[in-house]
């Protein structure tokens, strides 16, 4: 619990100064102001929070964290509960769809098992292994995890960050996920902590049929009931209803915030994480970056409680960390206006009359 | 006017079989069908397009077209009329956003005065010279160009797009422009395609007053009842109120959809054009991938009327093709999931339930 109250308070806001010397740039370039709107908004935002003006955005790195739940055995999601190992083993060789936008937008992507069921690929070093369990239990019957074990996912979330900013450096971090049932986790997280219903933060994931999709949301009200979690303790919410990649994500939010490094979200249950971040270090929110918005209902309203508002509209629903990947060219375009183009005087353009 | 007709009969709809090939493919992959959303639909459109599955999206070509606009003399823009040759001389020096923004995606950008009024860089090899006048007529007072001109802008555009692809090839095409006064020209011209009245497709441009706006408005009202431009006529809606850049991006779309490239537009201007060319040929409206909705009130309707949707959401008022360049790490992105991707079979992944 140190670590996680260590690294909350290191958290500060932006950076005002370095905004308005960011700003102060951008009026001088060769464009009319503001022209370039949320792109400038983005190099600003940078400037903040790194308190000087950014010079480049090299080092992208996304975490994709993966982790089984015990809730899937309720009968939430399309998949078989054996995919979330599966996919681990895809992410290792290169051939899911984070593999290829990565690759795409030039980043590298660091897979994390944060306790998938079945312990996957004993022997890649590729594989971060931060697993807390095999698994969450089923929070239809108890608790998804201990308390301690909620601290755990989180404080393994702001070590990773620390060990990827020693190994090569970070400049920007994206979040993303793979777990069979974490939908219905998110949800219930999302429904924990802003005391909404869990009919209108639940959809259907992956791709569950209506039924399926009726089942999610008795699951989860049920669980709701059941455990009472109080809306002003994420660990409290996060260990009731939650997933260890959750977790994991919520410590990646609070390590890069504490290293002053941008966060850009992926979907849904990212920002359940980011939710959880901020209910335990309010300033974090600056820090982040919404990718897209998804296509699960309750994205909107997270979106709308981090006082976000979403770069891409392509309704995406894989997770992984694909959207936030697609987003990453923008804050490099950001990074390069603010360094390369010309200004009206070197340029010899007329300004505005 | 034959190379225009021609260049229209050569244009056919889009290749349902491909499609269907792109669609089966992608539902191979690891991942829940459809779950990667608009960016699917870009691979498929792109299958379409070729007749084949696309492989790479190598050579992206940013067409920057300039013009001055005789209009711009009733004090329609917040900028004299010099800047947009003093921009093609920023374009051709690498400092403009858009030069910035192309080499941040991996694009190359032609610059092409189509009608500057002093003529620029007389000794620049980069600069395309395709000039038709050294810029329209007030079209307050009379047409902004004549019919021939007119037809010659667009098959300049057309001619435009066959050099391209001779020299290096062009896997995709965007457009974007340059033009003191050219949302002026755009907002009549939508106005007079669409039969809107134009105070609801004007805006302010690059960031003209109120009062500037309201001129605007009046200019264009006044303009559409003096010469009564045809609807169903693009090349009389062309040369009564348009630009020589409008022609001109109107024909890149022509030409390129009649060699079956996909085209990316940019903002409210490139939308016009594009209005014109399916006015010209309908079966263009399948090579047109929207990069984003300008915050020029006129862009939701040209969108609209062209049945696309944007894919960023960036609040830009720029143009030189600057939303456009951001959206082409997309197509690239649909590509390389196409090609690159393990399907369940290969990578061990079980199906959905």
């Amino acid at each position: 619990m140190r670590t996680v109250e260590e690294t909350c308070r290191r958290i500060s806001g932006l950076d005002r100064a370095a905004m308005q010397r960011a700003q102060d740039r951008l009026d001088m370039l060769t464009k009319p102001r503001g022209s370039l709107g949320r792109l400038e908004e983005l190099a600003v935002q940078f400037a903040g929070i790194l308190k000087s003006l950014p010079r480049e955005c090299k080092e992208k790195v996304i975490f994709t964290l993966a982790a089984d739940h015990g809730v899937a055995v309720e009968g939430v999601s399309a998949y078989p509960q054996e995919v979330t190992g599966q996919m681990v083993l895809n992410f290792l060789r290169g051939g899911a769809a984070i593999n290829v936008l990565a690759r795409s937008v030039g980043a590298r992507v660091v897979v994390v098992d944060m306790g998938v069921k079945a312990a996957v690929a004993p022997k890649s070093r590729r594989l971060c292994r931060r697993r807390i369990a095999a698994g969450t239990a089923n929070f239809l019957q108890q608790p998804a995890m201990s308390r301690p074990q909620a601290v755990q996912a989180v404080a393994a979330g702001i070590d990773l960050v620390q060990t990827e900013v020693q190994r090569q450096g970070i400049s920007v971090a994206a979040i993303g996920e793979m777990g069979i049932g974490n939908t219905t986790a998110a949800s219930a997280v999302v429904a924990a902590l802003t005391g909404t219903s869990p009919a209108a933060v639940t959809g259907s994931g992956t791709g569950v049929d209506k039924a399926g999709l009726q089942r999610k949301c008795v699951v989860i009200e049920t669980a709701l009931a059941r455990h009472a979690p109080d809306a002003r303790d994420a660990f409290d919410v996060l260990s009731k209803v939650g997933g260890f990649e959750i977790g994991g994500m919520a410590g990646i939010i609070l390590g890069a915030a504490a290293s002053r490094i941008p966060v850009v979200l992926d979907g849904f249950i990212a920002g359940a994480a980011a939710l959880i971040a901020c209910r335990l270090a309010p300033a974090a929110r600056d820090f982040l970056i919404a990718a897209h918005c998804s296509v699960e209902p309750g994205h909107v309203l997270v979106l709308e409680k981090l006082g976000t508002r979403p770069l891409l509209d392509l309704q995406l629903r894989l997770g992984e960390g694909t959207g936030a990947a697609l987003a990453l060219p923008l804050l490099d375009a950001s990074v390069r206006i603010l360094n390369e183009m010309a200004s009206f005087h070197t340029a010899g353009v007329s300004p505005a009359k």
